[in-house]
């Protein structure tokens, strides 16, 4: 049941990684919306939002911290960026392994379609 | 330079509260954008996504766990959801203390216009 981003975690495929600790992994989205479009995922595979448990909770909060990071480091922080993350249909999540989306780089227009 | 959700923390201004622990607040939005739209802030007054330090990981990976048990609540866990954190202004970021958004109860569509 893995899904591809455990195959980036275990360096089974390739992804351009741009940061790595003991709980979190990002690499940038191979089809970019944005000029800035790295995804960020706990090394834990969790399905969905609907999954995450206390246990996950420093992993999570780690991601935001590392999003930050990543957002100084491309140069995107003092314009601004958005973080996203997807869960199931409605949210159109695609690959089951929870990520956290990191976009920037533009004027990211309205959240939501209306 | 406090913002109006330092003042529903204080409970100086009503708002519709779903849950509060002693690190995280979650109300919902006055000006929903979907069927379920509801704020989840860390009580502690951090402007905006680039300003969270270490010791906020444990509030940041709260608001996820509550996040998920609020969609639960809602009954929306299953068909899905989008969560968002919108940071300056590319992101869109209205009130400067961070907050993540719990947006589903309908398809939401794209994750970004273009």
């Amino acid at each position: 049941m893995s899904s591809i981003f455990a195959k980036i975690i275990a360096r089974e495929i390739p992804a351009d990684i741009v940061y790595e600790d003991e709980l979190v992994l990002a690499f940038r989205d191979i089809a970019p919306q944005a000029p800035v479009h790295i995804l960020l995922i706990p090394k834990r595979e969790i399905a969905t939002a609907n999954d995450v448990t206390p246990a996950d909770e420093a992993a999570l909060g780690r991601l935001m911290l590392v999003a930050a990071k990543l957002a100084a480091i491309e140069g995107i922080a003092e314009d601004g960026y958005r973080l996203l993350i997807n869960c199931n249909e409605h949210g159109g999540q695609e690959v089951f392994h929870l990520h956290m989306h990191l976009v920037g780089g533009r004027s990211l227009g309205p959240m939501l379609a209306k």
